[in-house]
Parts: structure tokens; C-alpha cells; sequence
């Protein structure tokens, strides 16, 4: 327990995980969600052979030494069924998604067609059968698992499940979030300023970490250092899925926080881990609650989160990718790492030739929010290691909101 | 216009983009939106000097041959204000957060040091002047800019927003969006089964890409193939900053979506552009309305979404940054590529010693929508491509919903 790495101290975490229960949500709530049943086809997609192209459908045969010249004998479109059989000689006029009539076997996109008339048209080139033809079943065929339980529901699933005429699913149900600050030092956003205080940010930093995630918490408020009414709203904390309480978890004999978790039935797992922000990072277990103890200073606390709830809350909900996607980047600059805990550097990222440079927002003073608003990644600097020099391959967590970058990053 | 470039037809939507006006949203809603105003600090943050650690607050010169030893003469924490003045031989114990008092210079944690009575303590190292105190003003300063219009309100923003004690922001207004799929082929998701129909899933994918970049879309529904209905549908969609309408505007005779926009009084800048999947994809412009015309192929409609319709929305509402991040692979198989449009093949990523390996999908028909559920990315084969072979590097276009991954991405 005194020198709880942070790998161990995760893995201590998601080991005390479970998934919760399912709910059934309609489609347009439902990206982002986690399914917790298999999807299957209710049909052959496309209902037969389409074609793929706008052009003309017909006997490759009668095209093999072309230019050749053919009869229309019909128009399809996409919702129109055909009505004629094609014989030697015709061709049918046919959309995209079209079904191809009896007796064409491929199709020729108008591009390389010529009109002769309302009636007749000129094969410019030969084409071989099933040419731009999308057969039946291609895309999904009766009964097929398209989306198997576990799966998220990103853009293309949402699409998937409209394609089976899904219009609600059963999910994994999100966490219930519930968030506290703590400590007299604090200033509540809508409480009149007083220049001796300290604006709770970590109420809000928190809540839109969360709210990123999918979640909307509910925000406790700001629990003063008086032993019952921070054990009333420890209390509130303790009906919701997981209480993140921020602060009062340091070893300070003022610090109530820990005693009073459990005092209320919080097995606490482990109140400290090596890793810097972030040293005093505490986690338990209650009968209904995973409690979160974060640091104080902001940027520990936003860290913390990162490293800790955010996996945590991404199992619960049914996610089996539950850490933020790491990149390598070249490092433009020396780092310093003296002691033995595990470093998250805030860094900006730029493009370069074969991928990323990483640069220090700056100063990486734990209360210095302004350089968590404008980090893209944490450059992770490993306990171990004895410091890192300019041009080292480092490893990055990317940040959610960093997702974009200016350029296209080719031409194409 | 024959042969547009994707990043030909890029430069010709955001060429023709403006930013939208601004509005106020409340702290809870601000996340993911851009400042339209500067936000600056209300005070200096810290306060005061405060001591970054538990411990205690003394002159440095009385430990400098440690180990020595002080009578503590008082007790500070986070929130109250020091009383007296630190004199040769005294320190104080001090929280987290708690200003250091008059007469002290330096903070040493209470782990460096050893308790001999209620009011007498031993420090067991010596410490040198200003260790672990952070300055008055280390995270903000009185009247400076902390964060800038046209910052992205990441959660570190939104914390710091808190941090100034603003309730409320100014920010760039979200786009009103229109979804509105054309065809007599398509099915409603409420509609009857009929085997012979496609059911419409563009304008759920196209929701969900929607609602991932954090705008909620309202769909119209399926303009039919009748000219007065399509009409009535297209001009309902002209009420919106930007109307998505998916099919119909193809080379086919039966497609009247193009020449009805035209009458309506829509600009059209381009038809196609030289890619696939999306060959034929459309833009134009309108006195209240950005009008992108998407293909009929949920894929193809899915992909052009990406490369033309996410940096123009980000650019309405502000965002500098409107492009998805793209990274270097290793492909892990051959891709053949013979003809002369830019293509995007749906790649699932894995991390490997150094970087990612990117790998098809499968099957890239454009009717094959489960691909890209499963896609993590969007690997580009640019246009004057002859082909690739497996272990070369490749440019892959991240895509939402797939930021995070399995492993920590290492141990530390």
C-alpha cells in the first residue's frame, strides 16, 4: 500500500468493477452506448441483385466485342421492380440500387454508354459479367448477428441498427455519478466572492470529464470540514453508483474525509499511489458505491480522473476499450525526472513527417489548471525512469477535445 | 468540376463556411463549445504563498544543519489564515492549500520530519528557501487572459471557467441541422416491412455523426421520388444553417433532388469528387443554408460526412481545430489501387512496438455498412496511388467513438 504504482493501483480499481445492469434506450440516445444484446438481420440487404451503378443493365455477351448497339426495352430505378425479361440484343436502363432484371447478368455505368435515341443506346466498351452488380446478401443476410452484445454503438451501429428496423436496443446502463468537493477553503460558483478563498473548480473540471464520457453527474456541492455535515453528504454520495469526492484525502489531521468513508461502511482499498499530480488518490468499495477520493488541486484531480475513473466508468457501462487511445511522439525537449513516481507531463501535440512531436504546456505546477485546459495529451514518464532527452520516443494518452487538428494532414 | 479533388472540393466548402454568431450557455451546457469572448482571471490564484504539501512552515536557515528541532506555534489548514509570525526556532504545521505565515520561507512535508510532542517537532532534513510553496498568483493573475476566444471548452476549461466564477460563457453557436434521405426505395425505421425496400439507415448514421460532434439534428424523414414532395421537403430543409440530404443526386434521369435545389434557389459549387467510396457527393449554397448532398450508400454517405461535413460544421461553431486527427500506421497487407480517385478504406487499428498496424476491415462495397461499425479509421489511398504493400507506412483518419483501446498502452 506505500508504494502502490499506478498500473497496480488501476488494476486494483477495474478488479473491483462490475458491469451494471441493462436498460432499453430508443435510437437517438443510443450512440455512444454499450449493446447488451446480439442484433440480427431481419432480412437480405440488398433484398436481391442491385445494381451499383447509374447505366445500363444487360447480356455480357452481347457486348464482348463492342461498340454494339442494343434496344431499351424498360427503366428501372431504385424502388422500381423490374417487369421484362432482357433477350439478346436489349438492355434496360437502370439506377443505382436498382434491381437487375432476369436475363442481365452485369451492368455498364452510363459513362461509357452513348444515347442513340429514346429507345437505343451505344455499349462503348465490352464488360465482363456481375460487373457493378451488388449481389443479394452482400451487405447483411437474414438472421446474421450484425452487432454482437458488447459492441459500441458508434455512428456506423446506430446506421446498423436502423438497418435492421431497430428503434431502440438494449444497453448497458450508464453509471449514476454523484460529485463532491470538500474543504472550508472552498467557494461554491454561486456564493458572493471573498478574495481569501478558493473557487471550486474541481466540481466543474469534474463534471465535464464525466459528461465527456456520456454521463451526466449530479453535482453534491461543497462539503465544509464539520464532521456531520460532511457525513450527510458523504451519505447522499453513498445512493449513487460511483461518488467522486475531491480533496480532504491527504494525510492532514484536518482531513476528515477518509474516517468518516469509513465510519459509513467504505472499505477503503488504498488512499495513496505513486504518481505525480496526483499522490493522494484514494479508492473504496460500499455496498452500493465505488468512491473515488481525488486530490484537491485541479489538475491532480483532472489526472487522477484520467488514469482512474475513466476506465472504471467505461467497464461499468459495458465498454471492453476502457483506456484513452496512446500514441508515440517525439519529445522536443529535455525532461527532468528525479524521484520514483510515475509522471503525467500535460503536452501539446503538432503533426510532423511519420507522426507527432510532444512539447510541455509549460510550467506542470499541480494548481496551474490554465495548463490542463490547453494540454492535448499526458506524456506518461515512467517511475523508473532517470529522465528523458529531446528526440526520445515518449508514450502519450491523447485527451478527449483534442480529438481534431488544423490541418487535413495530406492531400488527397 | 470533372475532376475535384477531395481536398479540392474541402477548400470549396470551407471556402464558402462562416462562423455563426454567438450565445451564452450555463456552465453545465458549455462542454465541447468554443469561447466567443476572452475570459479573464477576477483574482490572483493563489491568494496568497501556500504551502504544496502537509507539513510544516519554517525559516530555512533554522534547519539548515538538520536534524533540528522547532516548537510549533500554530496550526494552519486550507481556509484559515495564519495569526502569528514565525520567529527563529518555531514553525508551523501547515495543510495543503493553508498560506504560509509571516517570518516563514520554506515548507518542508511531514514526511521529512518526526513529531516529539504536541508543540515540538524534529526536521529531519534540511530544505532549502520556497520548497513547496506555490506563489500568489502561480495560476492566475488579476485581469489576465486565461482563456482566449476561440478556445475549445475541453473539461480543463470548463474547470477553469469555474475557476473565474463564471456561471456562464458567450460561445459560438451550434449549427441548426437538417437530415432529410430521398428515395421510393427507402423504408422508414417506423414503417410496415417490405421486402423489396431498404430500410433508411443514412439518416441515423448521419444523426449519430451528428450528435457526436454535439449537435442535435432534427430528421425530416424520406422526401419521395414526386417532384412537389421533394419540393416541400427540400424547402423545409432550407430553414436550417445546414441541410444533409442523402441520394438522389447521382447522373440518373430520376434524381430531382439537384435540379429542385437549383430551383429553389441553391447554388451548387460541385456534384462530385473524385473518391471513393462518395463519388457522387454535392455542395451547394443558399441564402440561409449550406446544402451537402451525400450519397445514397450509407458507407459512402458516412464518408463524405467525414471529409466534408465534420470541418465545416466545426468551423460554424468556432473550432480552429476541424479536422479528425490522422496518424501513421504500418499497413499489414497489400491494398490495390488502380484508378485515380483518392480512396478510404475502413481500417481497424492495433498498437505494435512503436505505432499502430492498421488492417482492412474486410469487404469495402459501399453498401456494407457493418464495416464500418467495426472501423476504427479511415486509412487515405491518395489518387496517384499504384498500390501498397503491407509494411509500408499509411495515413489513418481516426474516427470518434474508437478513441480509446484495450491496453494502458504500458505500465507505469
Amino acid at each position: 500500500m506505500e508504494h502502490l504504482t499506478v498500473t497496480a493501483a488501476q488494476q486494483c480499481v477495474l478488479g473491483s468493477i462490475k458491469l451494471l445492469g441493462a436498460e432499453s434506450v430508443g435510437l437517438e440516445q443510443s450512440l455512444g452506448r454499450v449493446l447488451a444484446e446480439d442484433i440480427r438481420a431481419n432480412r437480405d440487404q440488398p433484398p436481391y441483385d442491385v445494381s451499383a451503378m447509374d447505366g445500363f443493365a444487360l447480356r455480357s455477351a452481347d457486348v464482348a466485342s463492342a461498340p454494339a448497339q442494343l434496344d431499351i426495352i424498360e427503366d428501372i430505378k431504385a424502388g422500381d421492380m423490374p417487369r421484362k425479361t432482357v433477350q439478346a440484343g436489349q438492355c434496360v436502363r437502370i439506377m443505382t440500387g436498382a434491381p437487375v432484371p432476369q436475363g442481365a447478368d452485369t451492368v455498364i455505368r452510363v459513362e461509357d454508354t452513348q444515347m442513340l435515341s429514346d429507345t437505343r443506346v451505344q455499349i462503348n466498351v465490352p464488360v465482363k459479367a456481375n460487373n457493378d452488380i451488388r449481389p443479394r446478401g452482400e451487405g447483411m443476410r437474414t438472421g446474421e448477428v450484425v452487432l454482437a452484445r458488447g459492441t459500441e454503438l458508434t455512428p456506423g451501429a446506430v446506421g446498423m441498427l436502423a438497418m435492421v428496423k431497430r428503434a431502440s436496443a438494449e444497453v448497458y446502463r450508464q453509471p449514476r455519478v454523484a460529485i463532491l468537493s470538500t474543504g472550508d477553503e472552498l467557494e461554491g460558483l454561486h456564493d458572493p466572492f471573498d478574495a481569501d478563498k478558493i473557487p471550486d473548480a474541481n466540481s466543474y473540471a469534474l463534471m465535464a470529464q464525466v459528461q465527456a464520457l456520456g454521463i451526466t453527474p449530479d453535482l453534491l456541492g461543497i462539503a465544509r470540514d464539520e464532521p456531520s455535515h460532511l457525513k450527510e453528504m458523504l451519505q447522499r454520495g453513498l445512493q449513487y453508483d460511483v461518488l467522486l469526492v475531491s480533496g480532504g484525502t491527504s494525510v492532514g489531521v484536518h482531513d476528515y474525509v477518509r474516517p468518516t468513508l469509513e465510519a459509513l461502511g467504505v472499505q477503503m482499498k488504498f488512499w495513496r499511489v505513486e504518481m505525480k499530480p496526483g499522490h493522494p488518490m484514494a479508492f473504496g468499495v460500499a455496498p452500493l458505491t465505488w468512491v473515488f477520493g481525488l486530490p484537491g488541486n485541479p489538475v491532480s484531480s483532472m489526472v487522477c480522473f484520467e488514469e482512474f475513473v475513466v476506465p472504471a466508468l467505461r467497464r461499468m457501462n459495458g465498454h471492453t476499450r476502457i483506456h484513452r487511445r496512446t500514441i508515440t511522439a517525439r519529445l522536443t525537449h529535455d525532461v527532468k525526472h528525479k524521484h520514483s513516481r510515475a509522471e503525467f507531463v500535460r503536452v501539446m501535440l503538432s503533426r510532423e513527417e511519420g507522426g507527432y512531436a510532444a512539447t510541455s504546456t509549460g510550467a506542470q505546477g499541480s494548481g496551474i489548471l490554465a495548463s490542463m485546459s490547453k494540454a492535448e495529451g499526458l506524456m506518461v514518464v515512467p517511475a523508473d525512469c532517470t529522465g528523458m532527452k529531446a528526440g526520445e520516443p515518449v508514450t502519450v494518452q491523447l485527451l478527449d477535445g483534442a480529438e481534431y487538428q488544423n490541418e487535413a494532414g495530406g492531400e488527397w
